[in-house]
């Protein structure tokens, strides 16, 4: 015996090499897929064995990657070693459409399927022909995955029901990462390293990630991505870049991820070498049509394009005197043949309207609602201007009932620091999906509105724009994660509160000992909110640095385009702060439901943390606090500053209990977040204070520098251009 | 007893799960460091105990980068757990300094390190009271950590001697790389992705990826490295970045690593504001010597340095009619109290002397010997023109005798396929390191040239351009690690050969297999000779394309440069082939020893391998093949081809072998390197016909196209520029 003593003992030492190595140094490359090892004895118990001997319908490439994920899963949470097996009946885990179940099976999970989105799936756990079986059924092998995904992720959250029974359906059709990547690898707006895509080595090499990249977005539900810039490049649609476009979808296939390409209006010129763009000429017609051909051609199951039309100089069908309906169908038309579909934004703004680029989505939009296309989908960002801290709902939501539409978020952090702050945005989103749309009429939400199930629109959909790159843990922060994960997880289900998917990323990704989850989602949660105070308080907007956008610089003012000014979005006098988009200013509350445009107009119904968006207001009034203004907002910069330093004080405190590689990472940014939110307060309020000339209230730290060194601040090679 | 052997088969079962999962899928990140576990029992028996209680003198940051590191070789190779005492006369593994080591011991350890260099390490083992003991000594700190790596190395290559005695010492002082990373982290002739160097997040953010950089040339003897590209940006000098910089050189110094920086020679003008860089001018002198003393008080060991002036639009200290010596004792005289060196570039060429660029650097150099302060550094490139696939010795190191010098060679292949091309240039570093200087005088060679222990120069050095950036596997190609690995090696024992050192990284890093082994190292030991062959045989240089270098171009003329365009460095016309440097023609050859330019001036006894460089040679000429050198050109072209394609198959051939991921990932890149093999043959072959009228002889596989497609190929978004 003393041989199987020593030879387990020596085992077990070796084991805990390998098992605590990895814990001891996570780069983040696995992201919310490490699996790692399960050690509670309860959850051990009922779910080791769960997949013993499992069942698969599927002898695809889908069948293959989630015979792949069983294996993965069951081995990293339990150690255990799954079989597949042949036979249906000796299986205890049944993984199976609908069509290809055993006859007598089929109803027990028809009756949950049926009619709901083909995506879909339904798990459940039951006694039949004597033993108890898991099943996870769907009508598409999409939703095996799905469902695969789903039951490894109840695992860890411990949310499984005592009865094992999850049925979920997606509430919109379209759920799709924008990658604003450029075909020289640079990211716009990206803060994590580099574009994952090597087109130089495409399509012959297929690096691993290309897959990972497939499989993380799968296990959250993602179905589609645009691998190119908005700002497009028409090289994209040559035959040869094409030929490295259907290598990445065939690696994204068997994960049901379709891929789209940013489509440039000037592309039958620069590409096609025609004399003209023109939307109404034949020949463009043609040729649009023959490409489209083409594409197909070579990627049968193409999604389509998405198109950022005359805005920022993108070209566009108004050059020659067409509309964006005429402009997007052009191109629906040409791919329609083929079951593809047109995404064509609506973040649209012209430097020659300068009185309140706020509106100027709607005003070219809302004409147009019904002229387009059955296969176009208007792309429009959760608020009117662009992806600010705090935006009110874009109005184009509550009129555009006859188009589709697509709601756009942004993951990247653009306004919210980059990757070096830890900022969720799941609160965000929830704000956004959450909100009533026309209120005075009925109680339609945003998500309701991209739920095929509740409107009559026949396709939707959900884009966030992607914070991916070649960083080792793909998103720069750690926290970055999250975002990404939330966005997919919001994305299949408008339901989902953040909270619950803060707290279902962290047990994956971080900690599953409560006391440590609870206190990151605590951090988590309020990230936000911190963030908007120690940025832009109180409905204050776009007063980020020029071009680049890397810190504050409310003093911005450029000739060349007013609205790209920081001083046309605060409007700070001597008198007050603010925007005045009321009926008596820019009248932007017209564009919203009756409901919206009353509380909005009256500068005391408005919610203060929109008022300065709607109002200008002088720098005495009374604040529902008591204080004034100007004291309201110094104490809202030092809050966010002062609860920032609370949260990483939080972090700081667990390094015993998680990751070294992560604490030490995570508390490295926080350094950076803190040293940034202190010089967005001081800049911002040595600003502020030059039109008020009111002094600091009390408990304001004093800023550190006076307000020409703020100004005097220039930085060169800032990612993300 | 059955519960054991349950335990134990278990545990047995998670093991495997756990060993094999990495090895299955090996992105490359942990380079020739990955201290896969030993099977042989041979090795096991002798060398698993012989770190079970070690000592270490150091209680260093260097000392605990050593513990770090028995820790993870003994855990990774044996699976043993090795323990520190505190105690040396327990320890049976015993690191240490010869002044700590017990007195009764140094003597053992002083007759083989004294009056040797000191970063040396002399490795033992015997019988000391009663215990066998294995002991590394060193004068250094980083001496000990030199022979640490070398234990695991000898190890993993089975090549420790019986008695396991085995003394080190470097052959040069400064083993440096040499990053052409900008501070936007794009990498100039980088094609591993982008800069490593996050300049946004440092100095707060220390990702993993900087000490594992460390580490990794630690292990090869690399003592130094330039962070910023030559075409150098004065800001890196700012007070802002040298914090930045002062973060990575605290990450590096355990590591025996010290941080060089480029110096832009207008900095005084661009960073200091200075009206002038006039070296002569005492403003200029004080800013220079300001700087120093700045940057010593950040970086008390910075290394010094690099430049390059006067050369492809660099400012220069000629700009102000002083010269190259001038300019640089300017900045050796300001690092000078600090220990510091200036490396100064002899890569110079200016295009208003067009005869002959080869010629260029010997005369702006060569009359300047003996100049120099004692702390500056020559830096020379291995061949006279610019790191082509095969080039001459560059004919300074035949004449500087009286300076300082430092060899420059290319890790990063500009020149040759980028990452997609396996090529292992140990070859080439193994031709260029033992190329004998004056063969018509004395034995030395380049090698004994950089050997303190052999020149009367007080300080010389190996530099490379270093090949790495964020792809996970370092280097773009798997094969690009051991161009770095071999780098790193031979620049401390340039006695090692191509060969060996081959060997020494494949069973680190691919396979211990013999037979494997043996094959991968065929592959690599043939893949210079091939690529010189499909791109530039028979002494052909520089007719890749202009600005990126992709793929072949001989037809490049520009006007704006004419030692830009190929035609400038192939002179094809009716008669022949090839660039005069003949006494007859730009009189390169008399820049050489006597011998060397007899044996090139003429073409008979010209080497055939550089014949094209240094003579205008007629279609007709027979070579010693009998064939014309028509045909044998075509022949050689058609051989790179062919024993490419030969290398290929017997990689694809191991696909049982070897991981997974490695596997695929070489075989795709082969697929691109046979494609472009064939681009090259068929793109010089049919332009070069255009001027000899003669058919391809036979067994010359027919180009795919004509002249007018290849002409009409463009590439955008290349990388590396």
């Amino acid at each position: 015996m003393s041989f199987f003593i020593k030879f387990s003992v020596h085992l077990f030492i070796i084991l805990l090499g390998f098992s605590l190595h990895p814990a001891q140094a996570d780069d983040g490359s696995n992201l919310w897929l490490k699996y790692d090892k399960i050690t509670d004895p309860g959850l051990i118990k009922v779910y080791s064995s769960l997949g013993s001997k499992f069942w698969i319908s599927q002898k695809t490439e889908t069948g293959d990657k989630i015979k792949d994920e069983i294996e993965k899963g069951f081995n990293g949470l339990f150690g255990t070693h799954t079989k597949l097996t042949d036979d249906v009946f000796q299986a205890t885990l049944i993984v199976s459409t609908v069509e290809k179940l055993p006859k007598e099976w089929k109803p027990l999970v028809e009756k949950e399927l049926k009619g709901k989105a083909k995506e879909g799936y339904f798990i459940t756990q039951m006694v039949l022909k004597n033993s108890k079986r898991t099943i996870i059924a769907s009508y598409t092998e999409a939703g095996l995955m799905y469902g695969i995904f789903q039951l490894f992720r109840s695992i860890q959250t411990q949310k499984i029901p005592k009865n094992l029974q999850i049925a979920s359906f997606p509430k919109t059709k379209l759920r799709i990462l924008n990658h604003w990547d450029n075909l020289n690898r640079t990211v716009e707006r990206g803060y994590a390293g580099f574009s994952i895509w090597n087109w130089h080595t495409l399509p012959e090499d297929l690096p691993d990630i290309y897959e990972e990249y497939a499989r993380a977005n799968a296990s959250i539900g993602i179905n589609g991505t645009v691998l190119t810039n908005v700002n497009a490049n028409a090289l994209i649609l040559s035959h040869e870049y094409l030929l490295k476009v259907q290598a990445l979808a065939k690696v994204f296939r068997p994960f049901n991820i379709k891929v789209y390409l940013t489509a440039k209006f000037y592309a039958p010129m620069t590409l096609g070498k025609l004399p003209t763009a023109d939307p109404k000429d034949t020949v463009v017609v043609a040729w649009w049509n023959k490409k489209a051909a083409e594409i197909y051609t070579i990627i049968p199951d193409f999604g389509g394009f998405l198109v950022k039309a005359n805005s920022e100089g993108e070209p566009g069908p108004q050059k020659y005197g067409s509309t964006h309906a005429e402009g997007a169908n052009l191109l629906a038309n040409a791919v329609k043949p083929y079951g593809g579909v047109v995404i064509w934004r609506a973040f649209v703004y012209e430097s020659t309207q300068n009185n309140d680029r706020a509106t100027q989505a709607f005003n070219e939009f809302e004409p147009l609602d019904g002229k387009f296309s059955d296969n176009v989908m208007i792309q429009i960002k959760n608020g009117p201007v662009d992806f600010q801290p705090r935006e009110p709902l874009h109005p184009l939501f509550g009129s555009m009932y006859k188009s589709n539409i697509m709601a756009e978020v942004q993951i990247t952090q653009e306004y919210f620091g980059f990757s070096t702050h830890l900022v969720y945005l799941g609160t965000l989103f929830e704000e956004f999906f959450k909100t009533k749309i026309a209120p005075g009429k009925n109680n339609q939400t945003v998500a309701n509105s991209l739920d095929p199930a509740k409107t009559t629109r026949s396709l939707s959909g959900i884009s966030g724009v992607a914070n991916t790159g070649t960083d080792r843990n793909w998103t720069g922060h750690l926290f970055g994660q999250a975002n990404w994960y939330c966005f997919g997880r919001m994305a299949w289900d408008t339901e989902l509160s953040a909270k619950e998917i803060a707290q279902e990323w962290i047990v994956q990704t971080i900690s599953r000992k409560p006391a440590v989850a609870n206190l990151i989602q605590k951090i988590m949660m309020e990230s936000r909110e911190n963030a908007v105070n120690y940025m832009t308080p109180l409905g204050l907007h776009h007063i980020m640095a020029l071009i680049h956008h890397y810190g504050p610089a409310p003093w911005v003012e450029t000739k060349e385009r007013a609205d790209w000014s920081a001083t046309y979005y605060h409007k700070a006098d001597s008198i007050g702060l603010g925007f005045d988009r009321t009926t008596k200013g820019s009248n932007a509350v017209n564009q919203y439901d009756a409901y919206y445009k009353n509380l909005y107009n009256d500068e005391n119904t408005c919610p203060e943390n929109m008022l300065l968006w709607f109002h200008h207001v002088s720098w005495n009034k009374k604040m529902k606090s008591g204080n004034t203004l100007w004291d309201e907002m110094c104490y809202k910069y030092q809050s966010g500053v002062d609860s920032l330093r609370k949260s990483q004080k939080v972090w700081n405190s667990l390094e015993k209990n998680i990751d070294k590689a992560q604490f030490l990472h995570v508390r490295n940014r926080f350094r950076i977040q803190e040293k940034e939110a202190v010089w967005w307060k001081d800049a911002c309020l040595t600003y502020f204070q030059s039109f008020s000339k009111l002094p600091f209230p009390k408990r304001i730290e004093l800023p550190l520098h006076d307000l020409n060194y703020y100004k005097s601040l220039q930085f060169k090679y800032v990612p993300g251009l």
